[in-house]
C-alpha cells in the first residue's frame, strides 16, 4: 500500500529528502521513497508498506538509477519478510519489476540469500527477517561508502588537472542522490568540490530525450546551493569555444575491458568537443561498473528505445510515468521515425581518466582496467 | 483581417500549400500565408486582407526565416498599395513587426521605392501598386532562384564529394520552404538529391530548444516523402560513430569576412564531430549572407534568448506563438538559470564548402569569401 505525503524540505538543510529511506513508524516497517516522476514541480514521498507497492514504484520510475534500484531490491526483500509475507514471492515480484535493471536482480539477491542464509541453518523467521535486513543497510552504507570515496578521488583529481580551483565543470544526465544510497558518481564528486568551495559553475545539460538534466540535476544543485546553469545539449559547443568548461564530468552504464564508455547519449559528443578544445573528460562510477566479460566498446549492444520518447513530451506533472505513444504532447508529424539509442560508447582513448572508489585511472587502457579489477577484487576479499 | 481556413493538402501533391502566396480572388487580392506556429499539428492557410492582418502574423511568427520576411514584407506594401490604404503607413507598420529582421526591412524597401518611383514621376495609384507587386513578385522570383541555384551547385558537389550516390545527409534546424520563397538553401540541396533519387536518408536534427528540426524539417521531409529519420541533437555522434552521416548540410544566419558561419546553436558540435569522422560539413547559404561588414567569428554577436524557451515547453497547439515565461509546461525547477545562445559560430577551417547560388567556395578562406562576394556584385550589376 502506498501514501502519500508531500513533504517540503526545511529552508537550510538541503539534505532533507533522502531518496530512500527505511523508517520504522508505530504502524510497521515502510521504505519511503522520493517519487521522481514528480520532480521538480514536486518533492512527494511515497510510503511501501508492502512489496505490490514498491513494484509499482519501480515500474512506474518513482525509483530509478542502477544502484538506487539496487537498494529498493534489498530493502523490497527485507520489507516483506519484517512484515512476514512470503519472501520467496517477493524476491520473485521485485526481480520482475525492471527485468532489464542488472542492479535491481543483485539487491534482491543480496537479501534474499542472506534470509535463505539463516532460515537453512534453522533461524527463525524474525531472524532471518534480520538478516535480509542488515543485508540491505549494509549494501545502503557500501554504495554511500563508494560515493564517498569516488567524491575524494575526484576532487583530488580535479586539484591536480586544475590547480586553483574555481572549477567550471559540465554534466550530463543525472548521476547524484537520485541514482545512489548516498551522493552518487559524477555529481558527488561535483559536491565535493562545492563544499571545498572550488566550484564556480555546473554547467547542466538538460539531457534530451527524458531531460534527466533539467528535472533532476537542475533540482539537486539548486537544492545543494550550488551557482548552476542549465543549457540545451547542443549548447555545449558555444560554451568549450568560449572556453568555459574547464572539466567535463560524466557517469557511465558500462565499462569495457579496453575502457570503452557507454553512458547516457550526448556523452560521446562531449568527449569529442572536450578533445577538440583540450578540456579533461572524466568518468566517474564504481568498479561494478567494469563489464570484464565485454571485451570493447563495438562489443557493448545499445539499447535502441521508443521514438515516442522523442516525438512526444510528457508533463513532469503527469503522475505514474508509464509513458506509452500518444500520452504526451506531440512535437512532430504523426508517423514520423525517431533514432533514439539510449546511451553513446566513448573509446578510452576520449577519456582522460576513470574515477573509482579504489583510486583513479589515467590513461586509460586495458591494463589499466585489468589492474583496477584486481585491485577491487582484492578489496572486496580482504 | 485574417480568415482561417484549413486546408488539407491532397494526396500525390506534396507541393500543394507554398508558405506564402498572392492571391486575387474575386473580393480582393490576399496575402495568404501557411500559419508555422500550427506546423505540424494542423496545415491551416492565414488570408491576410490588410497589413495589420499581416503584421499580426510575422510578430506571432506564424510567417518565419529571414528570406520570407523580405517577401512578406514586399508583399504587404503591395497589399497596402493595391487596397488603396496609406502606403508610408503601412511601410512603417511591416518594419516594425519584427525590428531585428534585416530581411524584413530590405523586403519592405524594395517594394516602397518601386511605389514611390513611379508615385514620384507622376504615376497614378494604381500603376505605384502595380509596380510595388512587380517588384515583390520580382524578390519572390529572384529568391527562388537562388534556392535552385543552390541544390544545383549542392547536389553537383555531393556528387563529387560522394561518388555514386545513396547518401546519408544530416541537417539541423528548418531550412526549406518555409524560409524562402522557393526550396530554400541546406534543405533544397537536400531536395534536389531526393528527386535525383541520390538520397537514402536524411538524419533530422530535432533542435533544441525551439525543435524547428521536428516541426518543421520533418514535416517538409514527410510532405515531400524523403526517407528520413528524427533524432534528439545529442543522438548525432551515435550516428557518426556508425558510420551512418555521409555529410552535414546546414544553412546560415551570417557568413563573415574570413568565413566563420554563425548558424543556429547545435551547427558548431556538428562540425566538430564531423572534423572528427572525416565528413564534410557544407554550409548551404545566398550571398546575401555573406557579411564583409563582419571581419571574424568573434567580431559576430550572439544573441543570447530568454531561458524560458529551455525551461519550459510550450505545445505547439497553442496559437499565436507569443512565447512568455510561464506559458509552457515547465520542465526544471522554478528559479533555473538557462544559457540559450541562438546560434553559434564555426571557423572556416571546420567547414569543408559553402554552396551559393554563384556557385562553391572550398576551401573556405577570406581570399575565396573575397572573390565569390566581387562575383556576386557582378552578376547583380550585369
Amino acid at each position: 500500500m502506498v501514501d502519500q505525503n508531500a513533504v517540503i524540505a526545511a529552508a537550510g538543510d538541503p539534505a532533507i529528502l533522502p531518496s530512500l529511506r527505511w523508517d520504522e513508524p508505530p504502524e510497521g516497517p515502510v521504505l519511503v521513497l522520493l517519487d521522481q516522476t514528480r520532480l521538480p514541480a514536486e518533492e512527494t514521498e511515497l510510503v511501501c508498506t508492502d512489496v505490490p507497492a514498491l513494484v509499482e514504484a519501480i515500474s512506474t520510475l518513482a525509483v530509478r538509477g542502477a544502484p538506487l534500484l539496487g537498494l529498493a531490491g534489498a530493502y523490497g526483500v527485507a520489507l516483506a519478510a519484517v512484515r512476514g509475507y512470503d519472501v520467496e514471492e517477493a524476491a520473485g515480484l521485485l526481480s520482475g519489476a525492471r527485468p532489464t535493471a542488472v542492479n535491481l536482480g543483485y539487491g534482491v539477491r543480496r537479501a534474499l540469500d542472506a534470509y535463505r542464509r539463516v532460515a537453512g541453518r534453522g533461524g527463525g523467521p524474525e531472524e532471518a527477517a534480520a538478516a535480509a535486513l542488515a543485508e540491505a543497510r549494509d549494501l545502503h552504507r557500501q554504495d554511500a561508502e563508494a560515493s564517498a570515496r569516488m567524491a575524494e578521488h575526484g576532487v583530488a583529481l580535479l586539484r591536480e588537472l586544475l590547480p586553483g580551483g574555481g572549477y567550471r565543470l559540465l554534466t550530463h544526465c543525472n548521476t547524484g542522490r537520485l541514482v545512489s544510497g548516498g551522493e552518487g558518481t559524477a555529481l558527488a564528486v561535483v559536491r565535493g568540490a562545492h563544499r571545498a568551495g572550488e566550484l564556480r559553475r555546473l554547467w547542466v545539460d538538460e539531457t534530451r530525450p527524458l531531460l534527466q538534466g533539467s528535472r533532476l540535476t537542475a533540482w539537486e544543485a539548486a537544492r545543494s546551493g550550488m551557482a548552476y546553469t542549465l543549457l540545451p545539449d547542443n549548447a555545449a559547443g558555444s560554451l568549450f569555444s568560449a572556453g568555459e568548461v574547464d572539466a567535463v564530468l560524466i557517469g557511465a552504464d558500462r565499462i569495457a575491458a579496453d575502457g570503452s564508455v557507454a553512458n547516457k547519449v550526448g556523452s560521446y559528443p562531449l568527449a569529442v568537443l572536450a578533445r577538440y578544445h583540450h578540456v579533461p573528460f572524466i568518468v566517474v562510477a564504481p568498479t561494478t561498473t567494469v563489464d570484464p566479460g565485454t571485451p570493447d566498446g563495438a562489443s557493448i549492444e545499445v539499447e535502441q528505445r521508443p521514438g515516442h520518447e522523442v516525438t512526444e513530451v510528457v508533463p513532469p506533472q503527469v503522475p505514474g510515468g508509464v509513458r506509452e505513444a500518444g500520452m504526451g504532447i506531440s512535437l512532430a508529424p504523426l508517423g514520423t521515425q525517431a533514432y533514439n539509442p539510449a546511451f553513446d560508447v566513448t573509446p578510452p582513448e576520449l577519456v582522460t581518466a576513470i574515477v573509482t572508489e579504489h583510486g583513479v585511472v589515467s590513461p586509460v587502457t586495458g591494463d589499466a582496467i585489468g589492474d583496477l579489477c584486481s585491485r577491487s577484487r582484492q578489496v572486496t576479499i580482504s
